[in-house]
């Protein structure tokens, strides 16, 4: 290899940090537990050592570009502050990249992790032939990622690409930032776990009942199985997380008219039972979309995007991420590769 | 003056032509009907002579750097087509361009009357010292235009800053794109006749009825006028305008965190009627918008948004716009002070 970064994507569960060369092959990749109940210091202790351990390993070998780490949180870029982040409850207005640098002498990039994930997969994933992007990852919550010209829209604040708290219902359902109706409240996990268990009390003797009485697990991925498996109480959920994504999809395509639009995390392993609502509200609602959509909405789907390319007739693009969770991942690595070194 | 060039803003009812010098002082402004009735080529040659007039008045006193042409209608960038134009219905695929600058025998630059309203605010208006701003034109339609980094924001297709296409009603109002429950469905001149009409049928003895009776030109200012006599129907409509321009702009502000957005467009004379809900609106769905809105909401609106730099403490300004019916104008004439010279 010519050169090498170091990516981290710290994430509420796992710690995982990655040796990534200039071409985006994995050099290395280790996965630790993020031991948050420890607190903030040791999760940075641990992230530290590892990355010092992997920079010695192989920095013989190839010069290090730079350090990037994605966090699950608002991050202040001038001041490096993580201002919060629902999964590391301790890191609130916490000076998180002066600690990093201090423990290893050199400077890192943070950014936070939905970000991350759309730079991943604008490199070396879905988007890989596009300059502008935006990716929507459907997880715990729903996060989202810009990227124009190449880079991270990041905004006047820091705080751009929150499509997740797009309003689908002016009066629906509350969400956990304090508005009803938020597309995280009808497209993430949680908000698919909350739809089969309110279905449940509508009928108890439906399937869904019988699987969350007996998978103590139960999740968005039972309910997946079940919609898979004929259910149609589950595929009408289903249906229904489609048809929220296409609502704010068909804003996002009329309003940037981007190329590519990016569906990943892990409920976008249920893409068979989700996007075909997704299409229809696409056309039903975005002119824009209805005079650009492939043939074949899902086309993108099956790696034809690298063939379409960018101008008047350039066709609009909805697809599954390519990466899964190494995004994150590939993302943060590619950070010192495009960002000038701070002074 | 230095330099000079030539906007046209080209309008279903009015073509105007304007000379601007570099510093953005109106030098000459002439105001013409539009000739829709006598077809494209009739109009084609209004406006040419007009420009051909212009120019040669001042061809003598300064150099010119080029004509800009706003026009009301879907423009592939590329070709200089018009697609479509629902202002000028025989303006389908019509290649103006070409059209234009055969009998100037000069280069034009076409551009969506939209994003030139947004670029002359964004020039000399409300948005001056800002690079980023999205503007929305409340007017017959509503439409939207946004700013990049100083440059028009087009999208992959031309296509973008369909703010008014923006579904805030998904099972809401059928729009004239097809979808239901559009934002120009609730917020335009058309939409707030409609909803007075509505209101009528309802309530046949109140004062919109009476005013519908004896106005022979019922209109949105004739609604503005009775809501700002108090009436409770025609203040409860504004207030309904509000509540949507605010979930629209909830998801602009959430999506790209822009530090300014500009209302324009003849709807906007009732701000005082409608943006109370606009806020209201903002704070509850946008935390975004809560983390940055100043400390008096119409703050902008009093000409203090020159004093609000960009950076971490940016705060997210909404506001009235200020060139009114010459926003396009300027726009128009900005056009070929920042576009290159097509080869």
């Amino acid at each position: 290899m010519n050169k090498f970064s170091i990516g981290v994507d710290l994430g509420g569960t796992n710690l995982r940090i990655a040796a990534v060369d200039e071409q985006g092959a994995l050099v290395e990749k280790v996965t630790l537990g993020t031991k948050v109940s420890r607190g903030r210091d040791h999760v940075i202790a641990d992230m530290c050592d590892a990355i010092q351990r992997m920079s010695d390993k192989f920095k013989d070998t190839a010069p290090m570009q730079g350090i990037g780490v994605g966090v699950p949180g608002i991050i202040d870029m001038q001041t490096g502050l993580v201002r919060e982040s629902p999964n590391l409850p301790d890191w609130v207005d916490y000076p998180a990249r002066a600690a990093i640098e201090q423990r290893l002498k050199t400077v890192v990039i943070l950014e936070n992790d939905a970000n991350v994930a759309a730079l991943g997969e604008k490199w070396l994933g879905a988007a890989k032939d596009f300059s502008d992007m935006a990716m929507l990852t459907l997880g715990t919550g729903v996060g989202g990622g810009l990227v124009l010209g190449g880079a991270i829209w990041r905004g006047a604040n820091g705080m751009a690409a929150e499509f997740g708290h797009t309003t689908v219902e002016p009066e629906g359902q509350l969400c956990g930032c304090g508005n009803h109706g938020c597309l995280e409240a009808y497209a993430s996990a949680t908000a698919i776990v909350r739809m089969a268990r309110e279905a449940i009390v509508k009928n108890s003797g439906c399937a869904l009942a019988s699987a969350a009485n007996s998978d103590p697990e139960f999740s968005a991925k039972s309910i997946y199985n079940l919609a898979i498996q004929g259910d149609e109480d589950a595929r009408q959920i289903f249906r229904y997380v489609g048809r929220c994504l296409g609502i704010v999809l068909s804003t996002m395509v009329n309003s940037l008219n981007l190329p590519i639009y990016v569906i990943g995390g892990g409920v976008s392993s249920a893409w068979e039972a989700f996007s075909p609502s997704i299409f229809e509200e696409l056309r039903r609602r975005s002119l824009v979309y209805a005079a650009t959509a492939p043939h074949d909405d899902s086309v993108g789907n099956h790696g034809a995007s690298a063939n379409v390319e960018a101008g008047p007739g350039q066709k609009t693009i909805i697809t599954r991420a390519l990466l899964g969770s190494d995004a994150g991942l590939y993302g943060a690595a590619r950070l010192p590769m495009i960002t000038e070194a701070r002074r």
